[in-house]
């Protein structure tokens, strides 16, 4: 299958497979394997239902189950009427035991799931490589000067090396936004978040207690009581997502600022055949940067949109409040990942025009020194004005050692 | 090309090739033609440039086209690549003349109104059934007895006629609304919207004046003057489908309501297969309502995005602004078709209960009497509640038929 | 009572007292009246209930109301005990007739469309003195050279003249708009729509009609078929406000720019005391732009509320989806109607400074002039680049005109 | 000044002054009179500066306050200069140093944080309420049976007390982002967030710590680094309350489907005078849930706001993005602050109808019955089906005591 990437989502491609159709089926494949796996391993199942359902179905097998999603609503339904099909011939055991005890949402969740976390491992990454960059250039510029604006107007004069330190103070913030999100758990509740099934299928909640843990490890997802209406997992994971793009976006916010041909200060890295357009061969557009703005300009819409589905929750299973969630979080979560691999490549790659900071602070020049004279009127005419700064550059570096 | 269908949104099939990437990529090279060919007729370009682009390049493209759109920051310069390079091939006069005088936003932008325009003619297909099954019920159960109920509470009785009379005018509105958005524009206007190289390349602007018509009627759009950074067009549209999936999500709610065993008024009609469950085979779940009521959760969210960018726009072509409304439309426009689809079947095969209507009706009685009683205290005890009924239906009806 | 303004969102006082508490407990007061006259008018009520309900509520009885709105739900239920009670000392008669035939919705949403249309009236004035404005600064400035600027960079020149008419496409859909949604309705329907109440009292559907008409005639507003649960009439309004909106924020997000102190190119009007800065009296920030830019990013979100409560409608009435539209619809409401003010005050003030456009333009060439030499490279070296401006300004400030 | 009360927002008065525009004034106020204290304190305001500056300023300011905000678009800037004139008038010393090395944006996050606090103290007094309430419904009908529902239809049979159960886990899952998300800091950066101002002032970076230090322990506010434009705290401040709104409504749409009279299952406790209707005198409507709901309705589109305006900060301080997130957090927290008291009693006076429970129940039987009979064939016909539903209980019972 060829890689997935969206025309209408430049940059796409960076997420890659994560979170893409073939990518959640699979992930629902795994949940099935790992919970018929524990009904094995707790004797609950015959050991001759011992299989780990590789191979059964693929990326082929998008199109049919997708279509055939419609008559039950979700995708579990024909997914699982093709697996047993299929693990039927080569394990008719097994195919009995497959997914016994579970329902729809106990599998799409614990999937959803799955990608999701594949997702925050690769935001967590770029994460990283943002701030290596962020901390070089706050320390390297920490007695760059420029002009501080307020407003869009000069205020006072600052440091570029201020400046990258407050960018990375919104980066670390959702660094640890995400430390505290990423613990994701699994979904085990049967038809109606009781575990009555898999408890009469096992014997005792005491042995379900142990299927559930085993699906747990088995999966890397921490256990967690049934959250089929209480839907804070996900709302949890969005929020993270945003406040990753809130934090990217007011950095490109900045740099499409500087980078404007007037002001000069910022410029994105030169990539060979990166920023053209086509009819004027003299542009050179800071395209990721424009690109990271257009998400953060859509996240906060899609974090609303999973609430919206949380806050629709009724009854033991909603009635498309739990529906409208899921893609809502998948393009949010692609959305995410693009962004903070193009914000990686954006900040490692960011040109520092210091001659032009210097001559936009030099031609704003009374008027940005005007607090400077009414609070200090006797400083020397070339004392510097920077307050804080080395002790705030130095705290944020400090932080993001953490 | 298989189908496109998306996993996590059941029965996105049913919108089929509408504004899928390869049709997108079509309807920008269907553009291009329209152009390259209003160049040659109104002998702009060497009669030798003339060319359809009909086979240069198709859904096979898309995955390349899509990657390279990064560079850039949209579609259209990879797929001019790719176009020049095999048009070249055939045709050079052609390929030299290619995309003359546009800008990506001409094409991008009037590539999106011709999957807009087919979206919405979709729409209004399936608002045309709605509309006719809604008559239907209308006249056929306007003397059909029923509770009505406020806040969830028994109110005064009504009739199940005047409910869908209800249903009718909120579709009735979305028509209205959509009739009034039909008129899709196409965009041209060249690099900062001046049509300054086209004027260069053809002399004058009366002969623009022809291009951009032969283009528009080539292309069965209305001509409007460029609106890069006014992008009512888009908004409208956006507003347009929003207003149906209102009214759509309203029915569905009502049903969904209906549908719960204790009420048990209205059910959907049975399809072999549909509104199972994976685990319990009592289950029959009322699916295209839940679908239907999903989209409309987070259709106004989509609407708000295009409105988002709309606000966000600056110069002469905004810096991510333009670039969030792209996948947003497409993505409203999709669950739009797709919801109508559902609700057109919904309501032509709706099964009203009307034995449990009167059921629910009498076990209401006496309360659900108690305003007829304080307001008509010396009615019969037979005598109908039934106000303007009929009349409402009649009018309701009649504006239906216009 | 003090007039109203909102601490938390300066320029909230320019709305005056459009749609503020008192306003709309007003407009509640007079929808009663109205209906009142209309039972009197056509005999159905004792000519001895004639009172036109002057002078019994008033503004100090907000607080009163709007903290016994919460039992029943809605402000309705306490407004009527109050007048009722008042009433009943100078009217008895009047006050046993008063709201017969009617419910909360219709008096709460009738009233709504009375302050919706003095908040549109209000919008609609604004819009023409920006309209004004920008007609004049089209055609002044139709040959006034600046750099034209896409994705933040320089593109090709364009004239000031060609960006204001742009501005005007936007403000002039916005008004086609407003014209299409501006035949505001009234909602006289009765507990649940069918105009039960109002028939038993009248005797006939066809005095209701005529007490329906007698009331929109009082109120000037359409007359309509209920549409409790089919919200059509409030969205239309929503997304009109934010049509208006998505124009001004673009115009202001253009301000903002050129008003940077390296571009330099527009500025606001000065006005004493209007810019400064608590801390750096060398500042003059675009406090207008700014304001007007925070309403167009809000908007979009508070007519997406609207939508939801929209799509949330079931029953005859709804549970909740009804009560989350009026505060939206009333801060959207006061949001806009503050916007316009402040566009139409900041484009009638506008400062062009046309050195630094000539400036800046000739600091970008010769780069900006690439794609002129590319398409006309045996143009003269002062040929301008201008296109189809002087006809794309024309037809705009004739569409003005219209 | 009389108490606040939204006419359009029912329940509104329980939010009593948090967050008015009386309390933000003079939260305001507090943070002048902490920063001067600091300054005195520390020894770099002259002794004479001391003042606490009570009693300059009251609720009857807040109308001129608020208009004058316009100029400079805050409303620092006019407090301020009431302030200093008032302050003029009793300690000239302190009039001159008031405010000194701060900047509007220092005065007014901070202020804003300090309505915040009472805000989400007062949620976590409500919240602390709700979660008595469920533990005590989950502890006593752990075993009273119902019918549990998925999709809108029977799916098996569940206890009432696994319902409460899972209320109580949203519950406590905003309890426990609440508990995170707490520690709300101060803001003190001056002009563009170096700390330029008061090091010039004070001297020393060390001496400005000292006194961001007392500043922060007389307010009772975190300290941290200036986060002008980084967000973070206001986001994760709004994403929390809209955590708990998503909880209460997820309760509040169960409570509105158990509450229709033909089902029965739950009703809101009497209280004299609620739930009235103005025109049915037989209507009892659940007004609080339908309250509740409402709230749950727009929080998400709310806390995105504030959100769209975190991705908009640019510069040191942005032209617009900040400007935008006061009013909505404000919003935001007033509504959660009553939908929290509204849930706290809607929990408390909850009615169990378990005799209706039993009776709808048995009416699905036998097919609510088919998962279990599919699963275990051979149970008795009485043997209940209820899993881990004990130990699902005992856990979060056990969580909520944490």
């Amino acid at each position: 299958m060829s890689p997935v990437s969206d025309l209408l989502w430049p940059g796409d491609h960076r997420a890659g497979r994560i979170f893409d159709d073939s990518a959640v089926l699979e992930a629902m494949v795994r949940v099935e394997a790992a919970w018929l796996s524990a009904l094995v391993l707790h004797g609950v199942a015959d050991p001759a239902a011992r299989d780990d359902l590789t191979g059964l179905i693929g990326p082929d097998d998008v199109t049919a189950v997708a279509r055939d999603a419609e008559a039950g609503g979700n995708p579990v339904i024909p997914m699982l009427k093709l697996l047993r099909a299929r693990l039927g011939e080569r394990n008719p055991v097994a195919a009995q035991w497959l997914h016994k005890g579970m329902t729809s949402q106990d599998v799409l969740d614990t999937g959803l799931m799955l990608c999701l976390r594949d997702a925050l491992t690769r935001i967590r990454a770029d994460l990283r490589d943002q701030i290596a960059a962020l901390v070089r250039l706050a320390g390297e510029h920490r007695a760059t000067p420029m002009a501080g604006r307020t407003l869009t107007q000069h205020a006072v004069p600052i440091t570029f090396g201020l400046k990258a330190a407050t960018w990375l103070t919104g980066v670390l913030d959702a660094r640890d936004r995400l430390a505290s999100a990423a613990d994701l758990p699994l979904q085990i509740g049967g038809a109606a978040g009781s575990l009555a099934a898999p408890v009469a299928l096992a014997g005792s909640p005491a042995v379900v207690a142990d299927l559930v843990e085993a699906t747990g490890d088995l999966l890397g997802l921490r256990v967690r009581d049934p959250w089929h209406t209480a839907r804070a997992p996900f709302t949890a994971a969005a929020d993270t997502m945003v406040t990753c793009t809130d934090a990217w976006g007011r950095i490109a916010n900045d740099i499409l600022v500087a980078a404007r041909p007037e002001i000069h200060e910022l410029a994105e890295g030169a990539v060979a055949g990166r920023g053209g357009s086509s009819a004027m061969p003299n542009k050179q557009n800071p395209v990721l940067s424009i690109l990271v703005r257009r998400a953060a300009l859509v996240a906060p819409l899609l974090a609303a949109t999973v609430h919206a589905g949380a806050a629709a929750a009724v009854d033991e299973r909603p009635d498309g409040g739990w529906h409208v969630e899921w893609s809502a979080l998948r393009t949010l979560a692609r959305h995410t990942v693009t962004a903070g691999a193009q914000t990686a490549e954006l900040l490692g790659g960011l040109r520092v025009e210091t001659a032009w900071m210097t001559a936009n602070l030099t031609a704003a020049r009374p008027g940005i020194d005007a607090e400077q004279r009414s609070i200090a009127p006797d400083a020397a005419p070339d004392e510097p004005y920077r307050g804080a700064t080395d002790q705030i550059i130095d705290a944020v570096i400090a932080r993001a050692k953490e």
